[in-house]
C-alpha cells in the first residue's frame, strides 16, 4: 500500500532512487500483440531528459531504456512488462552536504518523519528522476491509444512566470527547447532563464494537456471518474500544486448560462467542460491544465534547520533546473496517457467494445 | 471496477440512484472501538440536505440515515458498517420531461453512450444526492480522526461568483446558510442569489477546505501521494473542476526564493505548500480549494439535443440551487475526511504508531 | 482492507451480522443491460435458506431480498447493484448464554481476540448468515454469465462422513434436501442426520462444483490464476478447510503418463486438471471439490474457557444443522460464479472479445 | 489487473519469461528500518534453485539476485524495492521443437488461446522459473516476520508418490536434497526418483507449510480470511492442485465431537484447525497442505496436437525434474510468508498494535 502503483487494468508500479543502482518499472494489463520496442520508450525518454538542452539541469544520463520481459518477437505478449534504466551518472559525494539537513519545500523533511530514515542522496525516491519511468510507462499507453483508436495525448507550457504562451501551432511545440506552442515567445522565455539564472532562482510553470479522438464513456462514476482520476494521476507529478479539467477555477465567477456547453445536432457549441461530464468523456477533446511550482533549490541563500533541530542557512548550487515545469510536459502527457489507458481497459470491462450511438449528424 | 468505492484502508463504496428506493453504503476498514451512532452521522448530512435553507433546492428528504451493521453496542466492532437512507420524497413523474432529452453539461448525454441505458429520473446515479452518503462515511472518518489524533477538517465557502469571502471566522460559518466566513458579506450573497433567482441562472463558487492537528507524515509516495489523493477526492465532487493545495495556481508566477517554506528551529516560517511535502503531510495545516462550476440546471432556455438528434431548446425549473456550491462545504469535509483517515491506516499499517521526532522546539 | 469485498472488475462487498438490524451487498462491476429482477436472486436464496428442511436449522428468515438500485425498468443500469435482506427474525435473547465464553471451534476467541470486542449474538459477522448474500450476489453473476456466453455453474453433495454420492443425475440435486446426485444414498444420508440429531453431533461434507461452457481464456497468471482465485473465494466459505482443482490431492501418488491431460485434433483426452492449465480456463470443464468441518455447535458437551479465563463445560442446544456443508451448495455454486464472472470482465478488458482459435474439430 | 500483483499492503509484482533477458519483482510496502542484504535473499533462492542436486533439472542458473533499490547503507528505507535476476542460462535453441505444438497439461494451449500469442521458449511466463521472484520477495518478508514478531515458515516434504515422509526432524530438512523430515524414507526416496529418471516419468508431492509463533488476530472476514489467503497463494504455485489447512479432507469423515479444538485455561486442547477460526490466526500453529502434480514434461510419449491442429507424438527430453514438488519447498514457505507478512500490517493497520488479552494462564 505504499503507492508506487497507479492504473487498475493498465497498472504501472515503479522503484528507484535518484542515485541508486537503477530505476524500473512494471506495467502491469498491456494488452497482447501491441507492435512495441525499446526506440518507441526512448522518444519521450529523451524529451523529459535532464541536460537535453542549456535550460534544463546538466546532468547527463543517458536514460537509455532496456526491456527486460513482456515483448516476443516485437509484440507485446499480455504478460507483464519489465523496464530498466540503469543510473549510470551517480556522483553520490556532490550530495553528501545534504545527509545532514531538510533543504526547504523539499520532501527531506517530510520522508525522514515518515520513515525515520531516507536516501539523502539527491532526494532519493522523492527527486523528480523517479519520473523516468512514468514516461516510460506512459509511452506503452501512447502507443496503444494511437494504434487502438487513434488517441493522442500532447501537452504544451501555457505559461512560465508571467509570460503566457498561447496555443499557436503544435509544430513548434517540439522544435524549442520550452515546449511552448507560440513562437513569439521565445525570445522572453529564454531572457527569463537567463535572468533566473544569474540571480540565483526559480520560477513556476504552467502545462496543458491535450488529448485528442477519445471516444465517448471512458470514466467510472461515482469515485472513479475520468477527471478525478486524471486529478489524481497529474497531482502526483512533483512539484505540481493544482489541477484543473477544461475552464477549472474560471468557473467560480461564471454564469449557468455561460458556462454550459449547448448541444446541437453538429455537436457541442463549446467545450467549458473540458471533454469530460458526470466524470466520463464526452468524446470532445479533454483539456487539464497543471500548476508546477518554482524549484526550492535554488542559489539564493535561505533558512532552515539540520538534523539537530539548529537553525542553519542554505543555497543549494550545481545541476538544477530554473523552471523544472519544462521537463514536466512529457511527463504531463505520460500520466494523461495511463489513465485514459486505464479507462479505455475498464470501459472494454464493463461495456464491451460496443460503438457509441451516433446522436450528432 | 465500475468505480463506486474510494480508499485502500478506509473503504467507502456507494450505490443509490436520485429517484431510486434507497441510497446507501458500506463502510469497511473502521477500526473496532470507536463510539457511533446514527446522531453523529445526522449533523454532517442535515448540513448538507436540500431544503435546509431557501437558498438551496426545495427538495425535503428527511435524510435520515440508519446505521445497519457493524456497530454493537454503541461501539464498532471492526466489520464493515452498513448505511441507508430512504428516499421518500421520489416524485419520478416530475422528471419524465427528460426521459427524451439530453440536458445540457448534465451527465445524460455521457451515461447513455457509455452504457447504453440510463435512469433519466432527476438524474440517476450522476444526481448529487449521491454525495449524501459520501457525507455520511465522511462523518464516521471525521469522528475517528477526531477522537485518535484531534485532527478536525472544516470548509468554508472562499468565493461565490465575484464575491471572495476571507476567512475571518470559524463560527460564523455554521451559523448562515452561505457557509461564509465573513459577516460582511452575508447581504452581498444574499443579493446575489435572489437575482439569479430571479434571473434564471446560476454562479459558480470556491470552497476552501482546511485540516487542521494533522500529524506528519500522512501520504505513499510516488502515485499515492497525500496531495494526489486529495486531488481525487475532491475533483470527483460533482460540478467540482479544479483543485488546488496550497497556493495553488499562483505559483506558476512565483519565483523559488518567494515560494519556499524555509524553516527554523521554531519551525516552519510560511505554508505556502498547503502543508504537503514531497506528497506527505509536514505537520502544518493542510489547505486545499476546488473549483464548483454553476449548475446547468438553470431557467434560462437554452439549446441541447433529444434523443432522435434533433436540436431543441430547453430550460429547467423546480427545486435546483442557483449555487450547487453552496452545498458543496459539507461534501468537501468528508471527502478530505475520507482521504486522511485512510492515510492515518496507512501510515500505521507501514510504520507502526511511532512518534514524529520533535525537531522543532 | 478488512476484507469485506471480493472480486476485482465483478465486485461484491457485503454488510451484516447474524442479529443485526439487516444484511446488505453492493455488487459493482455489472455490465447494464442484463435483464435482472428480485426474483432471479430469490431461488437460490431460497435453495440456501434455514429451515427449508427438517435437516438444516429451524430457523425461519424468509431471507426476502430487496434490489435498491443499479436496476432500470428490468435492466441493469451499469451502476452499482444495492441489495437488502432484513433480518426478521432475530431472537437476541437467544445468544445471551454465549456472551460470556468463547465456543470452542467458532470465531468467537479470534474475533474478541483480534477486535477487542464483538458482537456474539449467533456469531456475528462470523455467522453462516453472511453468506446469503454471497448467494444474492452469484445469482446476477450467474444470471449474466448464462446470459452471455451459456456458462453454467452447479454444485453436489459428494459425500457426508463416509457416505460417497457419485454424480448420477443433475436432475436429482434439486429434488432432495441433501443436494444429491445419487438417489440410491438418499435412505443412508437421512438415516445418519437422524443418527447424528440423536446424538446430538454432527459431521462433515465434501461439496462439488462444475462449471461448464467456460470459455478457454480466462484466469490471470501469475497470482490470479483461475484456479487460485477459486481456491481463495471458495476457502472463503464458513467451515471450509480443503479446496481441491480436478484430481486434487489424488494427484501425489500419480505418475506424470497418467496424469497429464494428452490432446488429439478432436480434443482432450481427459480431464485431470479439472478445466485449468496455466491458470487459465483450458475450455474443458472445470471442477473444483471443498471439504467443509462438522459443525462445532453441538449438543454433547465439550471444554471450553469464558472470558475470565476459566475451563468451563459447554453444549449448544437450538437450531443448529448436524451438516452446514448441505447448506454450502448454493454457496459454492454462488462463489464460483462471482470468479467466473470477475475473470470473464478481466479477459475482456486485457484481451477485448475476439475468439479463441478453433483448433479442434 | 493481468495479476501479476499479490498481497494488499506488502505486495509483491513480478515480471520475467523463462528464456528472457531478466526476472524481476518490486515489493511495496516493506516497513523501513528492517536490515537486510542481497544474502538474507540468497539463501531461500539457492535452496530453490535448479541443478542444486541431481534430484532436480540440471539447469545451471547461478540465480543471483540484486537489489536496485529501497535499501540504504542496509537498512530499508520504506521506499518500493526493485529486485533482479539475470538470465544467463537461456539456451533459446534449445525450445525451437516446442514452438508449434502445444505440450500436454502444459500452459502452451491456454496461453496461446488467452493472448493470441506466446513466448514458447521455456513455457515462458508459465515456466516455474518465475517463482525465483517469489522466493526472493519472500525472504524479505521471512526477514520481517522473524524480526518483528519471532514468526518462523517452515515446509517439508510430506509424501512423493505413496512413500509418506513424517515430520520427525527439522534439521534433518535442509540436509537432504529431498526436504524430507524423515531420514529414515531416504532411501526409498531417492529409488524412487532413480526409477522414474529410468522409466522417462515422474510424481506427484505433498508438501506441509508450518508456521509458528503467529499471533492471534491475522485475517480478515469475510473474504479476506487469513485461510483465504493462503489458499489462494498456494494454489498460485505451478502445479498446485490442491489446498488444505489443519486437517484438511479429512474434516468430511469426521463428527464435531471428535474434530472440535476445546479449549481450557491452559490452551488448546488440540489443533485440527491448523490455527485458524472463522478466518483469523487463533495463536496456534498455522499448518496448510498442497498437493503438486506429476510434470507432464517426460520422456515417456504421449498425444497432443501442434498449431495446425493435427494429432502428434510428443516427449519430452533434456533438464526436468522428475518431482517438481521437491522445488516447491521454499517457494511454499515464500507464499505464506507474504501472506502472514501481508497480514500483520493489515492488522496493525486497523486494530494497531495492542497486545491480545491473555485468556490463557
Amino acid at each position: 500500500m505504499a503507492g508506487n502503483s497507479i492504473g487498475k487494468l493498465f497498472k504501472v508500479t515503479t522503484f528507484g532512487e535518484s542515485h541508486g543502482v537503477a530505476l524500473g518499472c512494471i506495467v502491469d494489463g498491456v494488452p497482447p500483440g501491441l507492435t512495441l520496442s525499446e526506440q518507441d520508450l526512448q522518444h519521450d525518454l529523451d524529451r523529459r531528459r535532464p541536460g537535453s538542452s542549456r535550460y534544463t539541469t546538466q546532468r547527463r544520463e543517458p536514460d537509455e531504456v532496456k526491456i527486460l520481459s513482456g515483448v516476443f518477437e516485437g509484440k507485446t505478449t499480455g504478460t507483464s512488462i519489465g523496464l530498466l534504466i540503469e543510473n549510470t551518472d551517480q556522483r553520490s559525494q556532490d550530495y553528501s552536504h545534504v545527509k545532514d539537513l531538510f533543504r526547504p519545500s523539499h520532501a527531506d523533511y517530510t520522508y525522514q518523519q515518515k520513515y525515520g530514515i531516507r536516501d539523502y542522496r539527491g532526494g532519493g525516491r522523492s527527486s523528480a528522476r523517479e519520473t523516468a519511468m512514468r514516461v516510460a510507462a506512459g509511452a506503452i499507453a501512447k502507443a496503444y491509444l494511437r494504434e487502438h483508436s487513434g488517441i493522442t495525448v500532447r501537452a504544451y507550457l501555457a505559461q512560465m512566470g508571467s509570460i503566457v504562451c498561447e496555443l499557436k501551432d503544435w509544430q513548434q511545440v517540439e522544435q524549442n527547447p520550452f515546449f511552448c506552442p507560440d513562437e513569439s515567445k521565445l525570445e522572453a522565455l529564454d531572457a527569463l532563464i537567463r535572468d533566473l539564472k544569474k540571480a540565483g532562482d526559480s520560477v513556476g510553470a504552467k502545462i496543458v494537456v491535450v488529448a485528442e479522438n477519445v471516444p465517448v464513456g471512458l470514466g467510472e462514476p461515482v469515485f472513479d471518474r475520468l477527471d478525478a482520476d486524471l486529478a489524481h494521476a497529474l497531482m502526483s507529478i512533483n512539484a505540481v500544486k493544482g489541477v484543473e479539467i477544461g475552464d477549472g477555477f474560471a468557473v467560480v465567477s461564471k454564469r449557468g448560462s455561460e458556462n454550459r456547453d449547448e448541444m446541437t445536432s453538429q455537436g457541442f457549441k463549446s467545450n467549458h467542460a473540458g471533454g469530460i461530464l458526470g466524470g466520463i468523456s464526452s468524446g470532445q477533446t479533454i483539456i487539464a491544465s497543471i500548476a508546477l511550482k518554482p524549484t526550492p533549490s535554488i542559489a539564493t541563500a535561505g533558512q532552515t534547520i539540520n538534523t539537530a533541530g539548529e537553525t542553519i542557512e542554505v543555497e543549494t548550487h550545481g545541476r538544477h533546473d530554473p523552471c523544472v515545469g519544462l521537463r514536466a510536459v512529457p511527463i504531463a502527457e505520460a500520466m494523461t496517457a495511463i489513465v485514459l489507458m486505464d479507462h479505455l481497459l475498464r470501459q472494454r470491462a464493463q461495456c464491451g467494445e460496443q460503438q457509441p450511438h451516433a446522436y450528432f449528424k
